[in-house]
């Protein structure tokens, strides 16, 4: 067991990370950190969460994010139970509340959740006794996600975030993803840049605290790192869609782009990948990718997550 | 282990309540509320099934059902595998029994099985060694549910079941619940009524040692509980779905039934809710309601029913 | 542990039988069958697995061999995680390659793939380190299924391959389970028979080492085994779809047809089968069916090739 025994983590659930001071991300990270050592080994299982149940309760279509949490609640020895949108009783016009209540009367110890609504997660985890984690919630937050990111940037970094720059790159109205990030980012003092077309831009974009780009070339220069982001067609609007083609023309990250960042910078993107639309293909193999870490970091992440709320109650909370 | 050593469960299958003696029955709850236990620790897992091999095979959509027997199934250690009706071969022109004899040949303890064919289960359980456990077949029975609730009337009414009275209120035709329910409670001394409009009764249903009555307020009178059915919309033909404003007119309950009622008389629903249309929202979460009672008991006895079908083999059968 | 400490198995991945020598195909089995006397068990649970973590990654519909797949991996105490087409990012758009990479940045000890395109796993295991299961590919390779079925011929034969008559019957053309069959059999020195209607004969079929009938009576003399195949109707093109009540009256195995082959002579199906397509039902059912054998082969095989498989880097390589 990775943390010492009387430690207490302060917090029900996970809803975003806004709700986390620094020492408290950083203490989820080094925990993170010691599962990642034990995702190596021959034998990828602890004991730690042995008799706990944690329910992924996947209200919108996501193949990586639940089977990562899937694979972390396994490797702590957890008995993990999937349920998805379709098959759920939501479909039978049951609401989320029930559904959740339901869930929760089975006594499980954590449930994960993904919805398209924003504010879905606090909404449950107000009416729940058990802890909720937030796998992302509408456009709103999703702070696993943007947890691993720090993880996978701690590490290039060498535990030094402040002075650095990093450029967010593409679709930021519909990304959950970047305002995690940004949150959490900027408390930590990295300098945080945003790219993108202006219909891809929120209203508020303004008021956040980043410094706004159109143009790709002058965002790249002296970048400690860039984060492209999906763009998810299949959420957008049809009208507010640019043209593809316009788009890669313009937004598409290349080797060329890279010539105008700090030597070594590193490529991040949270999968899966357009590759030829967000990414130019070569880059997201490059050895400054850390696309595939991303990956890796996401399982030990989540595994710290899954034990720091799973844990609470036997400590006498 | 909750069960004494030499005991054997003297059944192969679950296929209905009606099997069952009362002490069987009786011997079955005793057996779950250990289990019920269980769940309320920290460590909700027992070693009893280890190496035992259940499969939930649902040609039906559910979520709570199925869940509730994987969350049973691994409380008790025994490792699960869902199929469902997308999944499977059915799909494909496989017959139901290719599909189970294929199923029995993986070698599994317990198979589980939810079918829309009234008779399914039986059908298959005459075909396999293994144990089967009817998860719900067409209109005809639902032994689990009927088990659970009486599991939860059990505690409402300190084990007393003789001279209490139920109301069982809602779309009795279609509902495979209530008639597992009736052959239980009756044959244990409690009083059942039904309340419906007449379209949502059975035509045979004046053979039934129940009560028969259109209005709620009178069906009300000195019940000791009531269970809600869902209105199974989604089961209905055409033209046989009542006007459901109508419908909730008359027949959703609401606060002002209850004052008809035993004080503290004891709400059921076997779950997913119509809110509004079967019952009032308010009613649903008020003291009284025992719909998330009957989740956890659900889980407990689902428990007790693997473990009793699961283990008869090693004790020499 | 079935297998003695120091042999590692040379292979990283299994993409078809055509890579095994008659050596390893015989050890291969050997392994299996030490695992099938343990399905046998009443607990069938071995903790050789421990700690491994076996993806299937389903990118085509299939229960049969994906749920032995899961029984295989948890027999052997392997935490098991299913992926399938529709619930994968491959529906957002992301390539095979992306996925599997990512797949991979999970730590799996090995990955078992079907999909349908030809050539698939072979073009993942040569970019993963992780072993690479093909558990089908288009109309290319089924080695688990040919593994098996030897499985069953081996025992049904009393280990002597040599000078045996096996009659594959039915849709060649489409047929992986055939090609893996073919390739497998005719190196122990079986001869192998083909009846087909030429349009479900593939064009190269003369270059293959096999004889080839029309006619079933003429096919039928002499063989000790008949291996029918499904008619996979959702797979073919229309146009290419023979007439079925014509196809059933030449082509479906009868007990008339088995009194041509030698006496015993074993059937096989890979199954899932068309009673009264390819297989008249009575026969399907018979003393001499080993359809529900290779059912329960398949978990024993499977669990020896994921063992064989997950176990190679403990032991250094």
């Amino acid at each position: 067991m990775p943390q010492e025994k009387h430690f207490i983590w302060p917090h029900k659930d996970l809803l975003d990370v806004s709700q986390l001071s620094l020492e408290e991300v950083s203490h989820l990270l080094d925990t993170a950190e010691q599962f990642h050592e034990i995702n190596q080994r021959p034998v990828k299982k602890v004991p730690t969460l042995k008799g706990k149940s944690v329910v992924l309760f996947f209200a919108e279509p996501s193949t990586r994010t639940k089977t990562s949490f899937d694979v972390a609640g396994k490797r702590l020895s957890a008995d993990t139970f999937s349920l998805s949108s379709s098959s759920s009783s939501l479909t039978k016009g049951e609401s989320l509340k029930d559904t959740a209540l339901t869930l929760e009367a089975m006594n499980p110890d954590v449930i994960v959740l993904r919805h398209k609504a924003n504010g879905a997660a606090q909404f449950i985890a107000e009416r729940l006794d058990c802890a909720v984690v937030n796998a992302g919630d509408g456009c709103h937050a999703h702070p696993t996600q943007a947890l691993l990111d720090n993880f996978t940037l701690r590490r290039a970094w060498n535990n030094e975030y402040k002075g650095k720059t990093i450029l967010i790159l593409g679709d930021i109205k519909h990304s959950r993803v970047a305002r995690s990030n940004i949150n959490l980012l900027t408390r930590q003092g990295v300098k945080v840049r945003l790219c993108a077309p202006r219909t891809l831009l929120p209203h508020t974009v303004h008021t956040w605290p980043v410094e706004i780009f159109q143009d790709l070339n002058k965002a790249m220069e002296g970048v400690d790192a860039v984060m492209c982001l999906r763009l998810q067609l299949e959420r957008q609007q049809s009208g507010l869609l640019p043209d593809l083609s316009e788009y890669a023309r313009m937004y598409c990250l290349t080797a060329n782009h890279m010539d105008m960042a700090v030597e070594g910078a590193k490529i991040l993107h949270p999968g899966p990948m357009n590759r030829g639309l967000e990414i130019a293909s070569d880059l997201a193999d490059c050895k400054n990718s850390r696309v595939l870490n991303q990956v890796s970091a996401g399982v030990a992440t989540r595994m710290a997550i899954l034990y720091l709320h799973a844990t609470r109650k036997d400590k006498g909370v």
